[in-house]
């Protein structure tokens, strides 16, 4: 069954989208007719040929395309020839088993609901991510399909995780873990309280809430959140290594591999920084980590230290007496 | 000023508090009558002696303490004399000018609200911290004190954020950034676009709304979000980073720095995973990374392939069917 590939999305699109294509056939991994290319005809016959390729796999004309800062839905509505919605009509008429797009992920998704429809009784769909942890890979969602699901749409995502985590990742009976702030079910929105009960009373395989520093450590295969949570932690994560892969960059190399992570990575831990700082109360207080050892004790005390000699509070208070006619109106 | 520290909080309280308490003196950078123990006299007199130091500090004394997973404030309310509220108490009587405290959170943050009370005009505490970035600390508030703030609540923490980035941090002009899932003013939830106009409307440094991915990137000085998503970002990085770390340690040694990184994070990456999957639409959809080069085309296709020959909206669906009556209730 063919797969329909969006050239036209993706901030490198078609260029490099089309030098993947062509790598792909060439490493003989995917035949020619295993593909439909949506896109600019000569664009994608010009450049796979040049890259030495004696048969073009199918292609779908259009030159049209969602841009990444475009409305989806406006956009969609634009233009019925976007490649993206080419290749939902592809899937859509059978002409392809899938489709890849690298564009505008809302476009995709509306795109997709709208052309595809739902599966049966599934209500919104939800952006799943697998990961790597130190027990293998896992899958989080929903990564950014819907910011404010409602419990049953989590209770959906948890069975559509489980799902997928069983079918690509051969987990028998996947764990699942409801990421919120703290494991006791009363932590979190209404929301995640609803679907914490519920999935406490299914047949699913549900272990509780999950906290955030638990994501990398195995305790579960599946990691529910709403598209806001989710799409958060993973692009935090994707930043925070990629700012990690320049600071190990800029280090002398012959410093070990433990010793520049733990350098790089102390700063982003308590102990380093001296605790938090609990701002708003008539008073200082530092918030050290519960599971802070002697060494955090000092940096801690020089951090109150600080706080107490800067005067914040008083700055705090000027700063809203200065901006006292800014804040939003209280509903 | 002294400065009170609960020794009975923490997961290796009192000792590891105590360790450090007597490191922090033996060192020089604190002197014993800087200090206000609360703890219990005999552990904390032993301890520091058996330590060497000479002069003990001003000790408080109780034995008593808010446990890790207790209720905060019924844990308070029927402990009176726990460390934390002794802590507290002398502040509020001027005997110490701040606090630093290891134990449960949300202990701390509402013995401080209820006994400090709060800087007048400001309405809910924010817990703040600091993190290292490609441009120097950075603050990251609320890490959790409140996980459903209103606008004003929001508007306030940018406010005193900034302030204590300028103090703290040296920022002159600390720019703010609301933490958002998009860059458009029209993202997120009503509270997040609501604080949103009132923030581009004030006279402090706003930005704009920030994802996640650019919290490391030096965008900004300060910033903003609810607790649920600054404590699941706070948690998440400290969780990542502690994963990399054991990570590195299992590798190769004499692996540069720079490939054991990319190795380790390259699975966080959206080309080494091949995209993400669109679940609960009746069709396969991948979307990948709008940063896409070439090289995440084929993981992308072999995903997609996967997703077909493997039928996992038929297991949903079969799925679905098993669990029909154990979702919540839709409101």
């Amino acid at each position: 069954m063919r797969i329909a590939v969006d050239t036209l999305g993706g901030d490198f699109a078609p260029f490099e989208i089309l030098k993947g294509v062509g790598e792909a056939i060439l490493s003989g991994a995917f035949q020619p007719d295993e593909l439909l290319l949506v896109g600019p005809t000569d664009v994608i016959t010009k450049q796979l040929q040049e890259m030495g390729l004696s048969e073009i796999p199918p292609i779908r004309h259009t030159e049209v395309f969602i841009a990444g800062d475009e409305k989806p839905v406006v956009g969609l509505r634009a233009k019925p020839d976007a490649s993206i919605a080419l290749c939902v009509q592809a899937v859509q008429a059978g002409e392809a088993g899938g489709l890849i797009a690298f564009g505008n992920t809302g476009a995709t998704v509306a795109a997709a609901t709208m052309g595809l429809g739902m599966l049966a009784g599934i209500r919104r769909p939800a952006i799943a991510v697998t990961m790597l942890g130190r027990s293998g890979r896992f899958v989080l969602l929903d990564a950014g399909a819907n910011p404010t699901p409602k419990a049953e749409h989590l209770f959906q995502y948890s069975l559509m995780g489980s799902a997928y985590a069983k079918d690509l990742l051969g987990h028998n009976t996947p764990r699942i873990g409801l990421l919120n702030i703290g494991g006791e079910a009363s932590k979190g929105s209404d929301v995640l309280k609803s679907c914490y009960t519920a999935l406490e009373q299914s047949s699913l395989n549900f272990i509780g809430n999950v906290e955030g520093n638990h994501l990398f450590f195995g305790q579960a295969e599946v990691f529910v959140a709403d598209g806001f949570v989710g799409n958060m932690v993973l692009k935090v994560v994707e930043g925070f290594a990629e700012y990690l892969v320049g600071a190990a960059s800029s280090q002398d190399s012959s410093t070990g591999v433990k010793e520049t992570l733990r350098q790089l990575l102390g700063a982003a831990d308590f102990s380093e920084i001296g605790g938090a700082t609990l701002l708003g109360v008539n008073g200082v207080v530092l918030i050290g980590h519960g599971r802070s050892t002697a060494s955090s004790v000092l940096p801690a005390l020089e951090a109150a230290r600080q706080d107490i000699q800067v005067g914040v509070n008083k700055h705090i208070l000027e700063s809203l007496a200065a901006h006292q006619n800014e804040a939003p109106i209280v509903s």
